[in-house]
């Protein structure tokens, strides 16, 4: 199953989790396992608690470690000024499989799957949801 | 399959390596996929040489990238000072597939199956092995 | 399907995308989970784009975060010097499932498969190609 959403770019965190669990619901699967992904090289796919102050930090996180002002070598390459996706992507690899039980994805409570997308721009963006039982 | 064990957070640790193993000897898998998880979002799977010497090292760089000491925003919504645990959580997501031939996991010679646990406490923690064919 | 591949070590970064695509054409699988790993714990896999200027850029990145001339508690244990490849390959954990749709990789046009050589020495690395339907 494929679903498209819409992103503002600059590291935009998209709680995905429903649309996932809608993909789940409708293959009809009871046991097995669910590999989210999304093709590009400037996105990343990964678990977090959706809570909006820590998004907050976990942006600052991103900018402390691959900051999104600096010059990076790619910058001048392609005019893009996108190098720090590209590697924050290479860091948060937008493929990430999650075990199906009972016909529920296993997830923590406060466990939720989100998009990242650190291009510089805003993009459309296609999700594939994957299951094999 | 699943069992649990018991951390004590603060970067536990915890070589699982032999527990997996013995879940797939027992699922009788000859070729296939084994999915090692943990629902929860303060917590991490990978693979690591399981040398205290390293585990130190680890440790101190995950101390250099995502701080426990310091002050996250997340920490002011419910008050449990475990901003940090989420982000490293983010960063080590707790999935992690590893192939199956001749109805062994296939892994190198130096490297463990490790859980981790960012948490700020000790906990529980269910670890689920789901093998497909 | 495995291959080889020889590697400079020290953060070699190979493009094993067409490897890769080539096992997946002979399992002629239509629909289904293509599992990259490579057994060790001094190793990566992660996609990019294989870009010269963009893997400086990584290169950079990774001696920022993990420093290769740092003094590691685990190089005095076996004096081999690679405590950080093995940092940085727990954090490039060496095990990259992507889904296969019409008999194809799915991947973003600029996105190349790539296995991460951290060790501090030329290796030759086995490469384990496994794919699910």
């Amino acid at each position: 199953m494929r679903f498209t959403i819409s992103t503002k770019g600059k590291t935009d965190i998209i709680d995905i989790t429903s649309r996932v669990k809608e993909a789940v619901r409708r293959a009809k699967v009871k046991n097995g396992f669910c590999l989210v992904s999304s093709p590009g090289s400037t996105c990343g796919i990964t678990t977090i608690e959706y809570e909006s102050e820590l998004l907050e930090d976990f942006k600052e996180f991103l900018e402390n470690i691959i900051p999104s002002e600096k010059e990076y070598r790619h910058d001048k390459v392609w005019g893009e000024k996108n190098g720090f996706s590209h590697l924050r992507s290479a860091l948060f690899r937008p493929f990430l499989v999650i075990p199906i039980e009972e016909g529920n994805l296993v997830l923590g409570q406060w466990q939720q799957i989100v998009f990242l997308d650190f291009d510089s721009r805003p993009r459309e963006r296609e999700i594939l949801v994957k299951i094999i039982s």
